[in-house]
């Protein structure tokens, strides 16, 4: 079983009426469903006006893999709990940034760079798939129309990814790297742009099918209690003649 | 279930006795002795001398992760063969090159390089994991020693791989990359730098697993009938509203 | 100085009127042309109609940087040629594919893939740096437009590119990888989408920057005479304390 | 003319005889010395302990390449430098972090891992270069050796390079990448391993080729004044026909 925690800012939800329409249990309650079809998934939501902002120490623990959607209250994150999601990340923990999470502060701890882009509401967007032997885009056709959705645009400022899956085509006449890989420490890291709250992005088949695979490629192979940098002896000067 | 072709050139075994000794089913009989103990693989073992040099058209067809050994009789490999094997990689299928292959026609094929490295009998390894979260590394050791191993040195003439995941330290000096993974159409590429025909390197418990894991990580996630280069219409022209 | 060859099949403009009229001195002329400003620059161009198709030995030995353009008559270039090609880059040369010489066979040798994609002719294309920092991009703006271009669209059977610079948007709802760079051996490849022979591309500005751009880019920084796979002794053992 | 700053924390110089007797201009001293003959750079120095931490906003915006030795006192570099020397490198300042600068605030913040590794002093090191046609190997041997360097060990806890230049060889076992290109932002990221304040390091002159041919590597083709995330309109919508 993977441990899937689905956090979300959860604020637009409860300020706009139209966003509350799209999506009426919370982008959180949306992705909690469509995961929940999936019966290898144990899976929670979090939210950042929960207690200790959803995610105490308990909860991070005991999380294999972490979604993240954010966008208006970013600098409601608390630092230090910002602290503690990377730390879980270079332990193993996979994460998994959601559209305007690019601007969130643990994908930006991640990446090292500013995640700058351009945007622009109510654009239409393409999906092309690039890398169709990705385990990400099992499944996934060569490309998917999503018919309203915010634009994001190059320049995206982020780090070469380490596998580029997805790109963005709009309407409006941008291109988007849309669908990244990075590996941060011992955790998996997935940026994927589509999702503004907005739109029922997230209602759409290919779009949940992409979000599952990502899970079940971000979960992790080896977790560790701690990240060392220890002094240590020589092992020719201890070498004994076996394989060890 | 993964169909799993182990393929060996078959000749230093024959022609030496010291590498019979070594390994009396052949290097591929090793191979499949320890992946027959995995119940997810269905192997098979071929050699140069057998019929159509082991890989008439319905085994390769049939092979989702081929295992490649060859190195004093690269030549003699047929080049409508390599052909073959390049084009099911393209298609799909894992390939995962041993050693002396690095030399081998289908990899220098998939590869666009030459592929040359420094080399010298007798030395002793350590192999290190730089990539512990890697699926090829799985219950890997940070490092583990091959105590007698034929010295393979940089610079190794190979494309920057696109996951690097061990290096080798030789006590005579040298370092190399030891296990370089790439994607070539839609195939896996492993190459591993152990396995020198008269040393029992196959024997050792950690090298078994590295390619134990290099088969699963190899095995296709989509397999294409035929690479084709198609004139399309657009896409645009023909949107009908939906998200297809 | 850096010596630049460039090589045209150089058959559409003696076969169509239409192309001889928007490339009366040959898409090579053209490429000299703009190229033959800068002072940098030692020009000569080639064609798969001259002597020895253009590159007898002497020719390519004295190449910095080789530019290829080809199309219709991929299949008349000599396996030995692109043997020869290909052993120079090794080498050191640069290798500069244009447009439809994604198919041509010294970049297939190159890539080690398909190199397939799907077109259409007659589409608009805008072009976006996604890389402003790197060599090729220098001076070129964050996007423009080429009125009528062919389309290629994704996937591109490439191999992951070392680095990814432009990305292509197609009025017809398409996308593309169109500005790669990758090394092979010793030498540096760039491909670059635009340049389909009915189109007057190769008179844009900012195409002909970025031409500029990559012949600098791809110049060597080191050639070798040969490319060798040499026995070695131990370094360690011949260590004599000094750093060296 | 590129301007170059080497910060130097300074300490050790400071309050070690042993070290001071090896860097009597500390480390920035040496550095400086050996980089003056490249008529192609403005230098200057700046310690930890000069006033603004050596580093007031007129000095680092009129740097190109800054160039950066800490190790004791990484603690006292604050946060808000931190942040200041991370916006310039986003703008295209490059960033040459040496030795146990893999740890300090910067580097890490640029890498976004934790930038772990292994340790033991007075070890001796063989440093290989694997990427011979990179301009920081130009003119650098295929091997060197360091008599008496630090170790440092893998796992070294860092995002896959976007180029792996040189790897590390230690008499000890270990291997380290111990040159590795990164892109941030606009600007470029080199980390060299060698240089332990107690060893005559910064004398050897390949080590010294390394550290000028890298400050040329790191100058920025592009800067610019402000990062930004704009709302953009459509640039289809508002296309003109022409080729911008």
């Amino acid at each position: 079983m993977i441990n899937v925690t689905i956090w979300n800012e959860g604020r637009h939800e409860r300020e706009s009426e139209s966003v509350a329409k799209v999506y009426p249990k919370g982008i959180h309650g949306c992705i909690a469903d469509f995961l929940g079809t999936d019966e290898e998934l144990n899976i929670i939501t979090a939210t950042l006006d929960d207690a200790e902002n959803g995610l105490p120490e308990s909860v991070l623990e005991n999380t294999d893999v972490l979604i993240w959607w954010g966008h208006m209250a970013h600098e409601c994150v608390p630092d230090d709990l910002v602290e503690r999601v990377y730390n879980r990340v270079m332990r193993g923990m996979g994460f998994i940034a959601l559209h305007s999470a690019h601007f969130s502060k643990p994908f930006k701890r991640l990446m090292g760079t500013t995640c700058s882009l351009k945007w622009r509401d109510g654009d239409r967007e393409r999906l092309w798939c690039i890398n169709p032997s990705h385990p990400i885009a099992k499944d996934i056709p060569e490309q998917f129309s999503i018919p309203v959705e915010e634009m994001y645009g190059e320049r995206f400022d982020i780090p070469q990814p380490d596998e580029l899956v997805f790109i963005g085509w709009f309407k409006g006449g941008e291109v988007f790297r849309s669908g990244c890989c990075y590996q941060r420490g011992l955790g998996k890291v997935f940026y994927f742009q589509p999702g503004h709250e907005e739109n029922p992005t997230y209602y759409i088949p290919e779009v949940q099918r992409i979000i599952n695979n990502a899970v079940h490629w971000a979960a992790p192979s080896e977790v560790v209690p701690e990240i060392i940098c220890p002094w240590v002896e020589s092992v020719e000067e201890n070498y004994n003649g076996a394989n060890n």
